[in-house]
């Protein structure tokens, strides 16, 4: 629930570029800038070039210019009123016949673990990245957490009902993505968006991921049907292709107190919080993964995650995250992937098994899969905020030749 | 201590883009990936362009094509052997002269809190992505976390021991900023990394860094002099330039179990770890802010930091952090104010006398000073890993009307 809220706000347009500078590398970026289909005017603030500040009166730099104030919030975000097809800055771009968006991203050295392989946080971050910058480009945000003109004219915020991601690969530190975004029809009042996100150096897919969304009555809190206004603004951006195919999506169980490991008294901090002063997403699968074990989590990578929303959590919750190993999952990922495994690799496997103790060790290579809930304690019972699933497999080097 | 290690590593290099496409849009983009000094060659990977996978073959995608591996971690990061002028997917240039470095970017969604301004959390992980982005650039980084490659051959890693950030604006969610960095020598051994945060739209400065480092053998994990080799490398980038001047740095006492602010047992976890296997720094600094009361995050904005590193911290520490008000800053920085204050606006701070209990109430205008303590907490005593300082200053309106 806590990716998108919405307030209104006025807007104007207003760009900077092309400013006189004498650097002849900032140049060369400029050349791009300019392609930026977004009207550009030099003004007034073009004076303050940072980079004439910089090389040539660093020392007498002052915070701010003695004239000059910080622009209204409208100005320095300077959301686009009209689609735009590129934006140099985001580095990104509309795809797919006019209606997807394609951002490229460099792994950032925070975003990585200490195996510098990128968290799923900073996966799911660069999700809500992308799909803010899909609807920025599109011209339709109004000045709120992606809430389109219409939708703030009905008092509508975007509240998302079910998300899943699937990882192949887990970039690495400093290696070029291409994430696509692109939305759909989800029933009839719901939207449906879904991401890749692929190898910019070779196109290889290392992540897929698919969303559905409704829209809330930001005052009473209800689900609200997608009024006429609204479905005219975004429906011709809809396309039908899926990121993950699914004929009948699994069912969650709800777990209850005999679930094998249990954090309780879980405190959102005031840094958990995201714009819509609730505690963002990203937080709450950071709740679910820490009740996994430790040895679990130095094994094996997560490949899947399922998240079904139930209800908000806010500043003031306390937070209890359940998780529970699924028996039957392993058991039967276990068999199956022997079979598979003794076909690609029958001497590893069969030495494995002697090694290590007999089938129980070969269960090692198989994925382990984990059923969460995270809910409210209080008082009056438990609510539910989230239930999940993740699929967990083997660790595997990242240094794999590569065959040409 | 937790921002850079490093190890060595061969690597090659090898580049990819011009790939067949047919989408307008990227072309432009592609644009400018041409700029690149890098050398770049068409490869049997451009044959998987993600581009023409989304756009004409979407519904047939496999995760990996059936005769590709993913690359070596090596060619994934791509890091230049030669110092490189421009790189697009950074959106980062060579700058000063040819020795410093400027970077675009963009505020994203996660970046900002509830008040959709920048956290100091997000400032901190930008610092330390602009300085590793311009070792990246120089062509001297080793495939560590900012090491050269006589560093490497010498087995050393970089140490931060001192750090000191101050935001005069925290810019908002989608504004674009260029971040300058560049270091200079810092006595005999050390060097010195400075930053410069500005608008990209107006050249405003909303922030300035400066940090001190030194190296240490990984192995003994002892401070070493610089060799040669090292000097020799790094020297030709050094600059005079000062972000920040100071006369004599003050001195941060060490605050004892008199601080009138304590949080207890805290443990890092496997997230807060970085590529040094390392508590993060910026993980110090979210633990240090905790401890500041509520009502004070809520009315006050931090406006400077100082961090002296003494120690490392493991993943296995258990952690405390002490947190205690500077009186003495609040007297002496409330008078001082409150002259500026009547001067500028006399009736406004005389009303708020008469309503807020006199002088007293006239102290909410005066910066706050925090002194901080993080330490290990141990049966053998305890252990300095960071002492600290903060400024905070009322939280302003972003708002304010820009004078043309």
């Amino acid at each position: 629930m806590a990716l998108f809220s919405s307030y209104s706000a006025s807007y104007s347009i207003r760009c900077s570029s092309n400013r006189d500078n004498h650097d002849q590398n900032k140049q060369k970026l400029n050349n791009l800038r300019i392609i930026s289909t977004s009207s550009r005017s030099s003004n007034k603030a073009d004076i303050l070039s940072p980079t004439a500040g910089v090389a040539n009166t660093f020392n007498s730099i002052t915070s701010i210019p003695e004239n000059g104030y910080i622009p209204k919030e409208e100005v320095r975000q300077n959301i686009p009123t009209r689609k735009q097809l590129v934006d140099p800055h985001r580095q990104g771009l509309i795809s797919q016949g006019g209606v997807g968006y394609m951002q490229t991203v460099v792994i950032r050295s925070y975003e990585v673990g200490p195996d510098k392989t990128a968290t799923l946080e900073s996966i799911l971050n660069l999700l809500q990245e992308t799909a803010l910058n899909h609807v920025w480009m599109s011209g339709l945000l109004s000045n709120g957490f992606g809430a389109t003109h219409g939708m703030v004219r009905n008092n509508l915020i975007w509240v998302v009902s079910r998300m899943q991601v699937q990882v192949d690969h887990y970039p690495i530190w400093g290696e070029v993505l291409e994430i696509d975004t692109w939305v759909g029809a989800s029933g009839k009042n719901g939207m449906r968006r879904d991401w890749l996100i692929q190898s910019q150096a070779t196109g290889h897919v290392f992540a897929r991921a698919t969303s559905t969304w409704v829209m809330m009555n930001q005052q009473t809190r209800r689900l609200s049907k997608m009024p006429e206004e609204v479905r005219d603004e975004i429906s011709p951006w809809f396309i039908e292709n899926q990121a993950i195919k699914e004929d009948s999506p699994e069912k969650i169980i709800k777990l209850d107190s005999k679930a094998r490991y249990m954090n309780s008294n879980l405190k959102p901090k005031r840094s958990d919080l995201d714009m819509n002063q609730h505690v963002n997403n990203v937080k709450y699968v950071r709740w679910m993964l820490e009740t996994i074990p430790d040895e679990i989590l130095e094994s094996r990578q997560l490949s899947s995650i399922i998240l079904e929303y139930r209800r908000e959590c806010g500043s003031s919750d306390i937070v209890q995250s359940l998780c529970h190993p699924d028996e039957d999952g392993i058991l039967k990922d276990g068999l199956k992937q022997n079979n598979d495994i003794s076909l690609l690799n029958g001497f590893s496997l069969a030495s494995e098994i002697l090694e290590g103790g007999g089938l129980l060790g070969s269960y090692e290579k198989a994925p382990l899969r984990y059923t969460h809930l995270l809910q409210t304690q209080g008082e009056r019972g438990s609510g539910e905020i989230v239930r999940g699933r993740t699929t967990w497999k083997r660790k595997m080097s990242t240094a794999i030749p590569f065959s040409t």
